[in-house]
């Protein structure tokens, strides 16, 4: 296998809180925008590498406050999704893209199944495997938990505005995002819409399917539009109604018939 | 961490045939009966440990001779299902049964949280981490994979005879289980029919939906009634229909939306 990260690089998941009370978990896949040194730039610019294609402006920063408000655990996946997107399974093209909206990712092109494994291996597995673990040592003590991914998006993708500020995505278990639906729908100052802007046709309840979904957890992934949390007072006004939602949430038993 | 396995008892997962070349990959969550010698006998006697509760019986013979016949990988769990049943989540009761059928596992009773950990780090995470490595190696080749789980079930459960000789068991992606409903229907000899004697609802698929489901890939699960796989001469006919049955498959392409 050719070596992707180099000893000092680091894992690409950082726990926070890992022995937090909470029942809410949170893991944010898209974390971070770290490219390893091994593959250069990319070849992209400093001002692409900064954009929503690298990561998820601003969802770390409102994980971080909603892990701290609940005493929640959370996982945090640092390296870009460019290089290995977690929330996709190694059999995806999207989990390495080639193209990206509409930028092409020139250090995407042509990897061999060396390249492929390598980035499966040092990121996508530790990082779930750590995911995994969390949650295993959990229902050792008899904790269950309730599984909530946090994402942002764009609001304008390829040309089109998308007119909405969160979204609650959810496969086929649907408890916990009616719940959540239902909550975040009387906030008014919030629109708020179920599996957009993106849905389970798209491929993007991946960790839901992996970890929640088999040990019949109830799940969601929110998505919120990312112009407003990339400035800290956006941040923290999301993490407070996030939390509020979250925290106030009671906790199904796991459901056998999914497991 | 309280120890579950002393270091010459061995890995619970065999992988046989790691670079078959066969689409197809076998998995045998409950070939073994082997208790780690830290259990005792978990207070059974030695004619309780030898029957179905323990462990699927043929269901490994039959596995190495289709795996063989195919070229196809197979990854084998040696440990009793009675110590843990690799095909549940932690989550789940069924993991670590007080009871299996009609018989109480004194082994079992009131397991610390400790005790339970120990299983789930030791058999549970080992062997499905095995197994997602190896279908991470066959992706990162662009080599897909149909997914087939064997297992064997026991004629008369809880008095009652369960009438017929192979289950073809799915959960909601039916695209495998439909082409070998329909060819091993063909057969005259052998009475097949889907979802039974158990289904998803039952909480069986789990090793299907932890690995087949989020990765897109075409599975099934086959349970194979073990009166007629006890001896070598079920076992080899056995294998024979399968080898036949799963040879002759196209290969459908991942499906992007069960990702």
């Amino acid at each position: 296998m050719s070596g992707l990260l180099r000893p000092d690089e680091g894992e690409p998941v950082i726990v926070v809180n890992g022995d937090g009370k909470s029942p809410v978990v949170l893991v944010c896949e898209h974390a971070g925008k770290v490219i390893p040194r091994s593959l250069g730039s990319l070849g992209l610019s400093d001002e692409e590498l900064s954009r929503h294609i690298a990561w998820d402006i601003g969802a770390e920063a409102v994980s971080r406050l909603v892990a701290k408000a609940l005493d929640a655990p959370l996982l945090v996946q640092r390296y870009s999704r460019l290089v290995y997107d977690c929330n996709r399974p190694p059999e995806s093209p999207d989990a390495m893209p080639v193209m990206s909206e509409t930028t092409r990712i020139p250090g995407n092109d042509n990897l061999t199944p060396e390249n492929r494994l390598a980035r499966i291996s040092e990121i996508y597995r530790p990082f779930h495997d750590r995911v995994a673990r969390l949650l295993d040592h959990r229902a050792a003590r008899g904790i269950s938990s309730l599984f909530v991914t946090i994402h942002s998006f764009t609001p304008v993708y390829k040309g089109a505005r998308r007119l909405l500020d969160l979204g609650v995505l959810h496969d086929r278990d649907t408890r916990l995002a009616d719940k959540l639906l239902a909550a975040f729908g009387r906030l008014k100052d919030v629109v708020v819409k179920r599996n957009e802007p993106y849905g389970p046709e798209d491929g993007v309840c991946h960790t839901l399917n992996l970890h929640a979904q088999p040990r019949g957890l109830a799940y969601a992934m929110l998505e919120i539009r990312n112009d407003l949390i990339a400035q800290d007072a956006g941040q923290k006004l999301w993490a407070e109604r996030l939390a509020e939602v979250l925290g106030a949430l009671s906790l199904p038993q796991p459901r056998r018939a999914a497991s």
